[in-house]
């Protein structure tokens, strides 16, 4: 029922029912060719095997209900494929392999099909920010720290580190796609004893088959990768919902300096203009936390296949790769709607009748008089006593008091297109 | 692929869409009711709109797929039952109240129909741990500390305890369940304003329709009842996945205590009796925690609906009853199915070559004699060189020396069976 | 460097170093008394020891210190006791009890010493928005939805249901902190067994010297009563953040509301008025989540004493405790501390254009005439030219679309006053 | 209390009240003297501050306690240093900069200078876990899948495992040690207002006396920095604890295989031997979840500071950095003291009547045959019968079934000793 809310993007649809299937399905192929080039069995018996590994020859809600019985769905899909190969090429599917070595290797294929549609929408939201930062370089608003009014900034800075922090979660997410999504082969207890003299090739042709790193170990109780992973996803998210937080609050009906054009009104309070997709982005992006946690903790993982914290990964691995995912897409959603409003940010700049300027002119005019204008009623006219009206306009004009906000937002817009 | 393990039991179908959507339908219908009851419209308009309120009649798909645009479902479902209902009854549909009634209450209803068989299922898992207790009030075993053989106990007090943990969270989810599931209906910001002179009247009659309490205030951005749930399954989460370690523990090979009668094997390696219902629990039980703190950490909700920490209630709620509900159903199967080894946990307490007995010695004998005894290599005949060999066999029997193991059985069983 | 922060309020002393030696010198006392009780030692003797038991008489820092080598603080206590008691009582120092026993029930008293003083604070902070609810029963503002204005509420049900999250949530950690903080003595397993027939003797004296109720069995590893502890502390930071969330977004430049009386400035940016204690409120109020989880997870003890499970909840259990305290006592300030200013919420109630009455006219009105107003780019006049000037003014008044909101105030009010 | 456990090794120093001032000032100096490395102050100011810049001077309890009103510490500290600096250059303490620029910096310094002992901890205990792998590349043990004896695996193999998840994760902070730990400096809100055009100048520098990277912007809100050091330390806890249980399980009296040489014992239950080392070790680890949960979720910062969030990483933040450092200390006492049993390995392989071998049999034999000797109640001879008594013997000696456990053995050490 919530899905379009907390299942935007492509990343929900390889974290499926029928992605894991194929995944699954994926890395029995890959071991039925691995075998072959390893010369445990013949090239026509492999691809007898991954011939068959076809999602959708399967009863994927069979398979599923038929988890239970051994405590993953591993073992019912052993059997279904077996059945669905044809002559003496059944006798080797699996072969060599254990449940977790297919259910590993799958959650990092799934991972990585997940991860290709989110990083592309990411790439499309800090795009979209830059795109935000270069248009509004110049554009003065108000910097507010602690929810107060502070000291001018520009909305191009703001739209900067929006970007910065999204492109950083990029790179690491890219990264960790291409490096640490690796294979896992070890065979019942992590020795590819069964596999005899073979063992090492097949390892390694499983991984190239795959498309994915060889690990140094197998790493069925090592989870280190998952933990990256899950790091990485949250740390998107949280780059994600500060940005949603920002739009959320600068689009209140009090400050209205930013709206998201197709924002949702009601049909009875038609002045409203909710910003449904940096809402929906936060309330994806919060779920993180939680799941990251119950990833982490289950780190502990026993001997040499843990009695219940591997088969504690699966849903939240799962439904995070989902909720960024969607947090991503929602965020992309809103910045690419994004639209600013300069005239707003100005009037709101002058809400503090030029107090927002205080700073500079401590810093500027300084001492006992300046604190005194600083305590006026009417700072205006009080720092216009003191130093004429052309230099307090002067003085009290936020587009003078912009320090370094262009210079770093070059450097920012710079460095993220220069290094991808 | 997982929901075999993950969403084992009943709760499941609770927070299905087709359990959503029904939940929604049925807030729907008590609001039409409650409007007649408050004279707002008429009976026939009342029932015109509840005896649309029926799941099947909608595309649960299509409503779900429109959520996205509003930020819920609720927008979609409200177009779709006004459409459902002929005349002008459809006019009144969704009368007085905001979209956050009715998903809130609905949330409360899901909630409801999860925890019945949640509880039937606890109710079966304590009871069966009652008859362990019963059965083996006076059934020695090691007593482990920091998993180190430390006196002995029974494994009648062991099961009484896990009677004692899940029996405290079954009281407090039951309490809960009836006590604090209350409805929802404040209108647009909590005022019943549209409803004019007729609100209180209409939210007394629409929490009566419900069968749910009716809470001293609108509670749409008070989220302690969704707060206390949370911790109450993650509660019972934590007692289930006590008792799941303890089986999987002394399921080791090389403790072999008890084993689950259909406990899964192998093929290639069927001297395994893999305890999978413990494991499953256990598995289940670890998504708590996490779930939880999504949950705490969104009670944070701003002013009058909070932008996006209430959308971040829906899927770790659902969740949390789900994999909270297969754990318990997990732990049922588990410790119904359960077959005690009294034999060998008899050997294993004669494991340290008496020296489990070491306290007792050190208490009744005492002294330096008594030290020298325990770092003597053969223990038993130092003891017995020191008292004789009759007490030596009286003192270093395990079975005298549980203390009021069975007197806290029986408490415990009484105090369970008593107050229930 | 953070506890005036972090630590705020009287709750952080009791889980000091000092708190902690006191709280399990107490719990070495009340068993020495109730070995006497039992007659098990003289009374003289258990005096002997009693007396010994003030934390100012021992090293704090080295029993502390010691506590590494055993893996608890109470094995360099009770050496250290031992020490400090003369004659033959010392020979009964500890006797009967385990290191959990000690540290278990220590941890307890504890926590009932930290809830004493976070009890007053909460019921002082929801005193304080009860006050501002009477005050405010009929002052209209702005109710926001996703931090949009919707339609108009008052601060007196705003306060009310800031009222209504503290005072639950206070009601629960009272009757939690009567009823479930239970003393603990099982001895090295649960069985009281070095205690002989005088052990259930001993327990329930233990209990009765502590003014600690006797659980039912000992709970050395069934840890639901820290679960819940944490799960109250965790809901009562959670009631706290929503009412320190609406205070910083109402304390906004851009909305004014509400400040604190004696919130922040700063030297350079004296226009400030940052809503400190909110602020820090939050701050500590977002810690619980993730604490609890900790916890919550840390259930999962095995067999007769958990290895490493058990050690896990000693920091985070004082850490919540203390930062519960904490942002309970900062919102008391806060809240004891807060100016409203009805008249900016008047203000702000024209922010739109009379468009917050959007739902009045659609319901009073209603039809295409008003649909069309409703979109026009002058709203009021819009309505007046449909339903002449005083009609309009009427309508589009937010005093009179206040619905039940006054009613709803007082029922809560009357509630949380009569029942406590 | 509990700082023996929960705060071993270097680590907790840097995070001490002593450690946050001096790191405070360090920034307050490096500050300084960029100031005059930009030209806007003389050097010899900048000595004059730099030189006052020293934590012994100044009376940490007094900054901390008076931080409550400002809502930090850097607040009164600039007041102090103020004061302890002499002549004009007083005035220029702080210049340019806000307090979060300190006390980011500052947690900055913290945390690298609380990882430099935690490294080499952790290089200490990988190196530990190393040797063990090198001496027993070739002694066979029971793998152990869902805590039941599989089929043989090398201690090796398993120490190996153990070497690569703690070095993965040394290396992952290492890096963010060195690449991720940058300055902040961006005045009031970001823009360097106050510094006019020596800002960039300015930046730059300070960061060179940092010794820390200076950011491509400043990152008061983007708090990935926070999120992957919080990550990076939870991961490297979960790796910590994957090793930690192991040696618990192993040294499980019913399993015996691998003890701690200096374990605790008991004084009245001497025959123990506590795993303390490991249990502490995994208490500590399991704190990391929860507060790297707190901390991912503060990412969403509010605009150029937020409300709340920054303030609630300052303990989380410490406490992790504590644990972790704790983890990882203790699981170096473990390891570097470690003393394994291959003659109890040897044993417990037997546990099973051969059985462990059935997966060779299978293979190797294969057929109805091998699967009624599976059945039969005496395997060996059962399995005699099949194949001859000398075959038998052969078939199931499980050092002869350990397939590339050798060659994985030396594939890790020689890929961990080669890449640092």
């Amino acid at each position: 029922m919530f899905d379009a809310i907390a299942a935007r993007g492509e990343a929900a649809a390889a974290v499926s029912d029928a992605g894991w299937l194929q995944a699954m399905l994926d890395a029995e192929a890959a071991l039925a060719r691995a075998l072959a080039t390893a010369g445990v069995i013949s090239g026509e018996e492999a691809e007898a095997i991954a011939g068959a590994c076809v999602a959708e020859r399967f009863d994927a809600a069979a398979i599923a209900a038929a988890a239970g019985g051994a405590g993953n769905p591993v073992v019912p899909l052993k059997a279904a494929l077996t059945e669905a190969v044809d002559g003496p090429a059944a006798g080797h599917v699996h072969r060599g392999a254990t449940s977790q070595d297919i259910l590993d290797t799958a959650a990092m294929l799934v991972a990585a099909r997940a991860l290709d549609p989110l990083l592309d929408d990411l790439l499309a939201a800090r795009s979209a920010a830059g795109e935000l930062a270069r248009a509004h370089r110049d554009t003065p608003m108000a910097g507010r720290t602690l929810l107060q009014q502070a000291v001018p900034v520009t909305f191009g800075l703001k739209a900067a580190g929006w970007m910065a922090g999204l492109e950083d979660s990029r790179r690491w997410l890219n990264e960790l796609r291409v490096e640490r999504l690796a294979a896992q082969l070890g065979g019942a207890a992590g020795t590819l004893a069964s596999l005899g003299e073979a063992g090492p090739r097949v390892a390694e042709a499983y991984a190239e088959a795959l498309g994915l790193p060889e690990p140094v170990l197998p790493w069925h109780t090592l989870r280190g990768r998952i933990g990256e992973l899950a790091s990485a996803l949250a740390v998107t998210s949280g780059a994600v919902a500060k940005v949603a937080r920002d739009v959320v609050l600068l689009s209140q009906t009090e400050v209205a300096e930013v709206r998201e054009a197709r924002g949702g009104g009601s049909s009875t309070m038609p002045h409203k203009r909710n910003p449904v997709a940096a809402i929906c982005a936060l309330a994806c992006a919060q779920q993180a936390p939680g799941l990251a946690a119950t990833l982490l903790g289950a780190m502990a993982q026993e001997h040499e296949r843990a009695a219940g914290s591997w088969h504690a990964e699966w849903r939240p691995l799962g439904e995070l790769l989902r909720s960024t995912g969607s947090a991503v897409a929602w965020l992309r959603e809103s910045l690419e709607d994004l639209e600013a409003d300069p005239e707003r940010m100005r009037a709101n700049l002058d809400a503090t009748g030029g107090r927002l300027m205080a700073e500079r002119v401590s810093v500027e005019i300084g001492g006992p008089e300046a604190e005194r204008a600083l305590e006026a009623a009417d700072f205006r006219a009080a720092v216009a006593a003191l130093v004429g009206e052309e230099r307090a306009a002067e003085l009290l004009d936020p587009a003078g008091y912009l320090g370094s906000a262009g210079a770093l937002v070059d450097r920012a817009v710079d460095f993220y297109d220069r290094e991808g």
